[in-house]
């Protein structure tokens, strides 16, 4: 049998507790302990998990040679120092998203941990979800045929950040998504945003981000704090079929429709006439496989350790933090300059191994 | 009594039968003429309201004195030398969105029927429906409060047509009822646009239209040739209320809710944490208006009625045509630069009464 | 080519203008007149099918020896008398539902049309909806596996009939759906029906209707003139899938369900705690199979004909009208028992052919 | 300040938890002692509290002169010398629905409360739902006008119990809370139960259950465990308005429907024909409450305290218990008989006070 792996979770505001309570539940995982400057805080999480240590200093929880891996669930602009010093101490690492406050800084965090030989995970929850690992499988075996269009749709009343526009609070969870759905990840040129401040809260209460796919194809997110009801639904059209994705609907989640637009492949080159004569509508059956009931957080865990035993990377690695976070510079950036395209920083290189 | 008034339908296509049999049925109107090149189509057009006369000159129809109006359905490019004709032989008319293929031609049509003193009204059916009239009540009687933001989509697997992308086929309904429901009508000084043609279909058909709204609201639009489920629904997110316009939901078209944010006035201009503790969330009843049943198009035709004999501009005037062609060619100007924003010509000057 | 067949449709109320249209619009028929003793209604129907001629007699029409078939749309009283002349006129006959007003005059109709060699047809529509005749699909070939329920709810804010209840109103839908899905029709040996008028609307208002199917399993409907929604639903439920119909949902009207629970055979003569044991649940997929787009009306006038040309009974006969009768009578008699079960007539011996 | 009642928690099987964590956490209540046989269950309840004492002996906790009240979850069958025994030891009683495992038991135990001068309450929990002490309020205060009928389903691919029917399963459920929400409870003379056992499960899977209600009203439900969907839906129809509470739907969870059918008065007496003139349909408003959320337990722990404090019977007392156990022991001799009617025996006698 494996001996288990030993891991500290750093943080127990929100996100804490449920990582140390699926931490504490893993076969693959012993926590180790719960790390908060605020002892109290620390404490209510080690508690509801039968009683675990507590620390309230990092750097006494980094020097613990025991510690194989850290699990961080502090807030964003504090992921840069808390992973260097992490990997410094020759930690693995996952950490919440967004990866860090900027591209540049998650390019740091990257590539350290590549040099160190070191998994860096980003913790794109949703990722993990029976219903999205379900939505990768089917675009990987080409059920879908080529990706025609996404659209995303994540909207509610929702708490306004204190910190953060609506774009940064819930686009991240589409963007990891449709990243991890898509061979190859996101591979977007420029993207745009619009967002409005109606209520001048201080940040954008309504966003939208457009961003162009490969082969012609068009991804859009409509992210929304004001909305009286609540829907959270992505659509996938693809040239052989389409996926409608309800999260809202627990009985029927993940809709398969053989259902769609063929043209005939000539007409393309041809003259206006011609080519409507070639286009057809598909009306077939719909399908909706059964999904099986897990939490997601449970997967994540498990595939932290397989891949630190594995010497792999995970399957949503820091390349796939960098990619989300590169979108959401640039879509900051162009939400600035009244929804004006703006260049996504190419940050493939720094996931390459080296030679 | 009031004496019926004359009119001729030009155009047996696939509106020109509505309108027909609409004007038949009309207590207002007599129809007096089917006028169609194809005179087949005008003889099945004529035939089904009992027997009408056709004709297959324009011009022989404009020269019957006994005629008081004249009903559009041709193609968007024949607007123009159509409609210019009909004013210049004394016709009032109505005539299909959008108004025209350039806004400078609908320019033209507009300063005309003004200085001939004739009505010219757009066929924005739409703004006839029962449950768009109720939106524009609620909005005029600040049911809503001030507009935050309006989302709509309008998507379906739908016909790919010849001529237009799909912006220019969907949009229209959606701007014109914003236009309508809106105290003043569209006044966006910008819009962008972003599109896709994943197909090679020769046009985009699947496309985004986002504007900015009065007071920092933002209004956007999704439309969709290539879904496989039906969605037509638009929410319009106000300050006091939200309303959430379903229409193919018969059972419960149009909800209105008591739900938001709200921001104590004080909050808006100091720090972030004073801000935060000024939100708050309304969580009240939902209420569903209800709606009387009739069809779109017996309205319009008596609005048409009413305005040529109270010598008024119709609720849906030349005007309002031209807004929505405005948005329509600036979205089009965006379209093809990648979605950077494009300036909207103000057409407001042209719709005001001459001096 | 086959020649056309000629038929008389009699009754110009509420239904004969749609069997008017669709055997005006068959290949396989002539319409030779509409029938009614009020000549102007008879006119009214003739006219909206390009100018059929017209009768007030139907003595005349029976004695026109080029009438091969009569559709007959009078009241249910009416219809033994007019059906039995018919016949004896040589003609082949199809009829509204309900067959008849009594089982006993029923089945003089049913044995009389088999003396004759002639085509009965009871006008079950909803058996020639592509829905119902993929169910039927389905069950003939054992894709449900053995039936276990029948739940049908079909309510709505209804039109209190004059002169019957809400169970003769609305569950002959029902009833002729379930005899014609099922293999060989409604076998029930027993029926109970409960029913409400809270009104006083002088009949029952709300209905439920019981009846034990073959094999342990069991149909039961919920008929409903005071609900303020509209429901229409059928579930059944069998040891492979289940299915649901919905029929207000046209994106999705038809699903299959791979769930159920399984029992393993040799569980069900042992204890308590061993049967316990070998329950299991299945959780499979869904699929919602494409229906094609059809009036049901015109596959009835299509299968009226083949029957004839074919010389063989038609798929919804008037054995089938018989037993939804049969159900129908006897459900009467227990409603009027306060829920009582009653016994339901068998009429299987009269649809069998003579020896 | 009031000094916290001492309760102990009987049975720490299924519902067990549930109750300890709602005594732990009231304000109301100390948690003394959670017993069960089974020391290792009862440790296991014990501990997700924060570490309340546990007892193996029913005995010894009744003997504890410190214990005010128990709250008991076992089985059904073990209600009656449970509470007996705690009756008999002067503690206040909240059991598990239902009541008892016969009528005659839960008289026994209703009247030996109101001996004793203790307070006998039936766990309904549902009874104390924000949505249906909404539902008792509209009813109350004559929102619905006069009850026309209530609808109940609540199907769902369910266990197969052990030991009950579908009936004795579900339907308590439905049955609790048609009493709590009717002015004065369920006075039903007779009911009338089908069902069904298709898989040879040894019970009843799928059950329907009805009983007229005073002014010709009738109630309706139908229990399943076999079906694939999981719908929970009642409808209580009155002569003002409808009610639809649809438990599955979160964001409308109920709807006031302002439709129906008005029946002129004097129409009520004469013939059909002028009786057909006086019928008329209303098609109102919907409006949907918005409703507080708070778990119903916590509800229920706080009515026991209060009606201990205040020597009054509580919201859901024994009696109403009686009434919900008299019609399933007439539902059971119903549905063994095919589903005659059988009457309910009149338990209204000893939930009153004695002279």
């Amino acid at each position: 049998m494996t001996e288990r792996l030993s891991v500290a979770v750093v943080g127990a505001g929100y996100w804490g507790p449920n990582l140390a309570r699926n931490f504490a539940a893993s076969p693959d995982w012993d926590l180790a302990v719960v790390c908060d400057l605020d002892a109290q805080r620390a404490q209510g999480v080690a508690d509801r998990v039968g009683g675990v240590p507590i620390s309230q200093s990092l750097d006494e929880v980094l020097a613990d040679p025991s510690i194989d891996a850290v699990a961080i669930a502090t807030p964003a602009r504090t992921h840069h120092p808390i992973v260097m010093a992490a990997l410094a101490a020759g930690k693995h690492v996952s950490v919440e998203k967004p990866l860090a406050d900027t591209v540049a800084r998650g390019i740091e965090m990257v590539d350290r941990a590549r040099e160190q030989g070191l998994v860096l995970l980003t913790d794109h929850t949703y990722c993990y979800t029976p219903v999205v690992m379900k939505i990768r499988e089917l675009i990987a075996e080409e059920s879908l045929g080529d990706i025609l269009f996404i659209d995303s749709v994540r909207i509610n009343l929702g708490l306004i950040q204190p910190d953060v526009d609506v774009l940064w609070d819930l686009a991240p969870h589409d963007l990891s998504i449709i990243d991890f759905v898509l061979p190859g990840g996101i591979d977007a040129p420029t993207v745009t945003a619009q967002g409005a401040d109606p209520l001048s809260a201080g940040r954008a209460c309504v966003g939208y981000l457009t961003m162009p796919l490969a082969g012609g194809a068009i991804a859009h997110m409509h992210v929304n704090w004001l909305s009286p009801t609540k829907i959270r639904q992505m659509v996938i059209g693809g040239t052989r079929r389409t996926l409608v994705w309800d999260d809202l609907n627990p009985q029927q989640r993940l809709s398969v429709y053989d259902r769609g637009v063929d043209i005939a492949e000539q007409s393309k080159v041809t003259t206006t006439d011609a080519r409507a004569a070639n286009i057809s509508y598909r009306l077939g059956d719909t399908w909706s496989p059964a999904l099986p009931e897990h939490e997601a957080l449970a997967g994540m865990v498990a595939e932290f350790a397989a891949s630190i035993r594995e010497g792999r990377g995970p399957r949503t690695d820091g390349a796939s933090g960098l990619r989300v976070l590169s979108v959401l510079e640039a879509a900051k950036a162009s939400l600035s300059r009244a929804g004006a395209p703006h260049p996504v920083q190419n940050t493939s290189r720094v996931s390459e191994p080296q030679s």
